[in-house]
């Protein structure tokens, strides 16, 4: 049990890490050549140039040592800025993002007040050493928890009290908090731009009826079932075949690009490669000449490729993009049954364009409920059994196996300070792996589940992250043993016995859960605002890569709220802190500090930094809402498990009735607020159509939304090859799927010259989705 | 442990019951005079009329004596109807219940064959005595069950294998069922002629707004989100004090006939009354000319009243009932969310208007979710705690307590043998008292939670008694104790031990639930087409109330099929089959005899006896289907159970995976079949509403839907007292209402003289649902 002066030292020394943090980045972030890395967002939205210095080492390293004094003044400058800008500068989910934060400090810094007025008196006074103030500090951190109030005491009514008003304050909290959201999201709606989401809408699982494309039936249909608000539709491709010849072209760009460099270096020599496999045999030849002709050669396969794809029935998959003249229709039509087979017809509102994961637009029905099915046994075994292959793992990973594998390290191993090193490091090696790689392992599993958004996506593998990590590292941390322990204790377990068994030790594990706050809270905020590896890559690629200003942009890496990682912690902290607030108030203080600090951090960096792939405009609060409900029966079962341990049998039955009251509000608020959440009301989409009607806004609908949800690797294609015949050819097919009703002369009217959204989007991000192996955006990145 | 010959005994004397049942039927039902009783239902659809005979004689007692001879005849003449025919004659709702009989012989006849074919060999030999095949049939009936399969045997694999081939049986009936009444249902749909329902949407929660009426807050609200379908909308009224005068005057009406009457029967002497309390002071007056003075009174306060509620705004409820120009606007109406506060403007599909339950429209929302909350917890309570007021009341109600109470009793009750019958009946009254009101609580608990159609309030009456069922006669049979004593076990034991402590007192208590089918199947189901009850009430109403043919109609009870009472019972049934199937399969048999009589008898009754009081078009499926679900799932884990206590340590494991691939199945059923029927998918709505354009039908959709939602009330009160000029004055008010915007030319379109259904079907049922107190067809009961 740690006195309070572990903790102290553990809060220096964290302190102290995160101070280091803070000072390197207000080093480093005034350096005009890192102007790049912490200003990216800014970059973006092109109104931030390169800093422009009198000389060559003014350009590199800041030498107004007046701003050296002020390293500290990011903090009140990202609080500068209106939430209403920050809407309008970050989008909404961002500014909802950093609500989350602020709804922790309004929830815990009135609990903690309360609780250290009234709990820790309580606490205190319940054992023997109230009067002796000074020996009080070096004691014991037990002292000021529930578990110095000795056995049936009447004392128990407090905690049971202020359980009650920290659950009433928490739920008000969470209600008003619910209405602003929701209300902030509908706004936010309505207040956008014209997009050509809000009048599309995505058809899954059309049936193949023999002798008719699905072009024709789609258009057949919708023209039957919604006669006056259907449009056109824009057919999807599938582009394996096609995404693959452009990774090969890409290859052979980047070899050419890496030739280039090389003979412009060198003048004097002309590089040579070998035709044969790997450049290892065969024919020598002039590299730049031999590349050259390889593109032209490929370019051509893919434009034959580009127009078998688009001219070819067979590779239209049975999915569509329908637009509607009307947000009315297309909110009709997304919210409404369409077939009499419901496993036909499929409607939901089309993710934005730039959100779409084309990957799993295609999978049928049945597959659908067999994958989620599998997914979801996956993850139960992820969560509690993943310790048994790390485990094996680690048990391979050791130093004799080492040795025996590469006997020549053994002089090395040997020597003791280097012994010891990996003993202590190797076997943890394997856990810190896998945990590096979860969130991806999450995502990777969440896209196997067949959702069709990348936000969905990011919704889905939070809430497997979140399970992960109420198992393994709150339940986890607070019984002893492996998850599987725990899980067969739990089946051989009575219902009853669990919460108390839990909860017995949860005041015991207060001084572990205030150190992880501050090793992954404090600190580890701090390590976010640094950008260690985005520093770090970008001036290698800034070194070797960049040749053009559109390659440094491409080199900038601006990130964005990783909301499958952040979510899930930031819920495992409401859980901390509602758990210890009756039990051990001496944690919340640490945690309102995590609040303030992160809340600061990542304003900072919403504001200077990322670049949010997508908008879900706060799809993902009613989750967030729902795990903070959660923590709060878990917090109550568990007092209650705590309290029937204390023989508190007296107080224990008027916590009964708290959960089910909880669990009602919950009900309450999930049918209040949730629709504003998954549907688009008709009063809201006739008002927009109203008042854009009455603005007398350009209304010719078919050329914007032509073109909008074609599969991005046509836009990369075109924009990069520029081959403008190819594109008029494409155009003609296309306009034939997609038209095949309108009028020719309308035709003419589309040209793709205005994509609806600014190229930039298509950029940047998206790189650490490996799996979707035809997006372009890593097109583009292979030529880097 | 009852022997076969026990079982013997038990069944002969059941057989006897429903032989003696069927015989006093097939007497009873040739008599003239019981007619009515016995053939309601052709008599309301007006295709039999009285019985012609000869004399008086043969106008009351059948002298055919041929007909005699014959008196199983109804068997085969139940089974005649066509399937097609019989949803035409008695609606889908009764065909679709007559199928799950079919569904259970379906699935247990083949189970029965392969169980008794393999299990029962099987059982047997794994015992002693399986060459003594004379003493087995005296033997113990466990021989014939898993009991008799020594601990550790590898026959336990025969068990499971069994398990999985049921499972797998069951699930592929279910599959083709579900599939074949989804499309029965929507083919009924689509084949029903033009009903109101199909073109209106019920839109609670309307927001008050000031200085705009409720009707014009609705009207404005819809022309401006549906603009291009609304067609117009019924107001509802709130009816509760004119209700209250409309049954002040029955009552005076039925006080008047009665006199009249007793004045007809003593022309000789003019009947008094006295004007004061309950008719004992007061002045004596002449009685007809007093009630016949008093009705007139009462009859103007009524029409002042009716006037005041149509013209009054107050009057009219945040609640209407909106119809669209076609079948396709109101199912887009019914299926999107309209409002940006989810909790207004709710939209669901209307009712029939026959099926609405006028008292729940007005409800707030707030409120549903609290009503919802507390029935969910009496529930719970009537489920587990049930047995504590009843056993109160029993130990009140013993003989002592009423010498106590009424002491002139005691001469009698002191004598033996009536002393030992009552010790042996009063203390299971209370019990029995209980069962029987159980059905009309649970219907009383539904309407509290507020649904707003009879159909719906059926449904979830079920789904309690389904619990109520499942906790107290299936596991209260099994585990003994209370239900209360159980859930007090089951909290504190494992979850691993719960199955295992049920699972292991299964084979034990299968001849008690044989008897339980034979008792409460076979001979209850018998009892069911004798109607006694029905029978003596028409007696005795024919003697002593009935003066006019529509008397005589009005005095005819057809019933129906009680499906909040009869679902739930069936379901008791699957699951005891598919529990015991694997167990015990000898029981099989005697659910098979259950089905199939319960169908013979069902099939006659709806044929000629029952008359459905609204139509769902099959809505209770999915009930059906995900209880046989649950059964399975009950049954998988009982066995498993069982095994583990066999020490069958080698074959259990193989049957972890049956529940998982079970509960798959179902969340797949649900997904592909459950949207037919809460959903009415957009292309059937079109298709149908393109068949009627092309068949040119009437499409003056405003007259026919006018006053379809009018509350029934005033659709009584119309066609009884026929003042012209009210309706007049009526219609000119509520069309005022209805159509603010329509052309005047247009009011005079719409009379009142096409109700959307025929008379007969205000006119009967309803009269147990006495809580619903101000619909008319109680009413009319009180003149009878």
């Amino acid at each position: 049990m740690a006195t309070l002066s572990d903790i102290g030292v553990s809060a220096f020394i964290n302190i102290l890490t995160a101070f280091a943090f803070l000072l390197a980045f207000a080093l480093l972030r005034i350096q005009p050549i890192n102007d790049r890395v912490y200003f990216p967002k800014w970059y973006f939205k092109g109104q931030r140039k390169d800093p422009t210095a009198r000389n060559f080492v003014g350009k590199i390293v800041n030498l107004d040592f007046k701003t050296y004094l002020t390293f500290l003044n990011w903090m009140p400058e990202a609080l500068k800025m209106s939430e209403t800008a920050l809407i309008d500068h970050a989008g909404l989910d961002s500014a909802v993002f950093l609500r989350i934060y602020t709804l922790g400090l309004k929830i815990f810094l009135p609990m903690m007040i309360l609780a250290l007025l009234v709990l820790v008196p309580v606490n205190v006074s319940g054992g023997t050493l109230f009067f002796l103030r000074k020996e009080l500090v070096l004691s014991n951190i037990d002292k000021l928890s529930i578990s110095n109030v000795p056995p049936k005491s009447y004392r128990f009514f407090v905690h049971i009290a202020m359980q009650y008003l920290f659950t009433f304050w928490t739920c008000f909290m969470l209600y008003k908090e619910y209405d602003t959201v929701a209300s902030m999201r509908l706004q936010f709606l309505a207040s956008q731009q014209r997009h050509v989401e809000q009048y599309t809408v995505l058809v899954r699982n059309v049936p193949r009826v023999p002798e008719c494309s699905i072009s024709e039936s789609v258009d057949h249909f919708f023209k039957k079932n919604h006669r006056s608000t259907y449009l056109c539709h824009q057919a999807v491709y599938n582009a394996n075949k096609f995404a693959k010849l452009v990774r090969q072209k890409n290859k052979l760009q980047n070899w050419l690009d890496y030739n280039q460099l090389k003979f412009e270096r060198k003048p004097e020599k002309r590089p040579k490669t070998k035709t044969g496999f790997l450049g290892l045999w065969g024919e020598t030849v002039d590299s730049i000449e031999y590349y050259k002709e390889q593109l032209k050669h490929l370019e051509k396969r893919i434009t034959m490729e580009r127009q078998k794809i688009l001219q070819d029935q067979k590779s239209i998959l049975p999915v569509a993009f329908v637009s509607f003249n009307s947000r009315w229709g297309a909110a009709v039509c997304a919210q409404t049954e369409q077939s009499k087979n419901p496993t036909l017809w499929l409607t939901s509102w089309a993710p934005e364009p730039r959100d779409v994961y084309w990957r799993n637009l295609a999978i049928p029905f049945v597959s659908l409920t067999i994958r989620k099915f599998v997914i979801g046994i996956a993850v139960f075994a992820l969560v509690f059994f993943y310790m048994i292959p790390i485990a094996f793992v680690q048990s391979l990973a050791n130093l004799e196996a080492l040795e025996r594998v590469a006997p020549f390290l053994r002089p090395v191993i040997e020597q003791d300070i280097i012994k010891s090193f990996l003993q202590g490091f190797l076997p943890g090696l394997a856990l810190k792996i896998f945990l590096f790689i979860l969130p991806a392992l999450l995502i990777f599993m969440s896209k196997i589940e067949g959702h069709v958004a990348h936000s969905k996506l990011e919704r889905r593998a939070a809430a497997k992250y979140y399970y992960f990590m109420l198992v393994n590292v709150f339940l986890g941390s607070i019984a002893t043993g492996t998850a599987f322990g725990q899980l067969d204790a739990f089946i051989h377990q009575s219902p009853s016995e669990i919460p108390r068994n839990i909860g017995v030790s949860i005041p015991m594990k207060a001084t572990f859960f205030i150190t992880y706050i501050m090793v992954d809270g404090w600190a580890g905020i701090a390590s976010e605002i640094l950008r260690l590896k985005p520093l770090v890559i970008f001036h290698l690629k800034n070194m070797f890569i960049v040749k053009t200003e559109r390659d440094r942009d491409r080199a900038m890496d601006p990130g964005n709220v990783d909301f499958h990682e952040t979510l899930p912690t930031l819920q495992l902290y409401f859980l901390l802190g509602v758990v210890y607030a009756v039990v051990t108030p001496i944690l919340l203080p640490f945690i309102i500090v995590f609040f303030l600090f992160a809340f600061l951090v990542y304003r900072h960096q919403i504001i200077n930094v990322y670049n949010q792939r997508y908008e879900s405009a706060a799809a993902f609060w009613p989750h967030v809402h729902s795990r903070i409900i959660a923590s709060l029966l878990i917090s109550q079962l568990l007092l209650m498990g705590l309290l029937s341990t204390k023989k508190a049998a007296n107080s224990t039955p008027f916590l009964i009735i708290l959960p089910i009251l909880t669990f009602a509000f919950h009900k309450y608020c999930k049918r209040r607020f949730e629709p504003a959440f998954s549907e688009y009301p008709l009063e809201e989409a006739t008002e927009k159509d109203e008042q854009e009607n009455n603005e007398g806004a350009d209304l010719n609908l078919k050329p914007y939304l032509a073109d909008a949800y074609l599969h991005p690797i046509f836009h990369s294609f075109e924009e990069e090859v520029e081959l403008e015949e190819v594109k008029v050819d494409a155009l003609r097919v296309d306009k034939h799927d997609a038209h095949t009703s309108s009028p020719p002369a309308r035709i003419q009217e589309s040209p793709i010259a205005s994509p609806p959204y600014p190229p930039e989007h298509y950029t940047y991000g998206y790189d650490y989705h490996s799996y979707n192996y035809y997006h372009h955006h890593e097109v583009q990145h292979y030529q880097g």
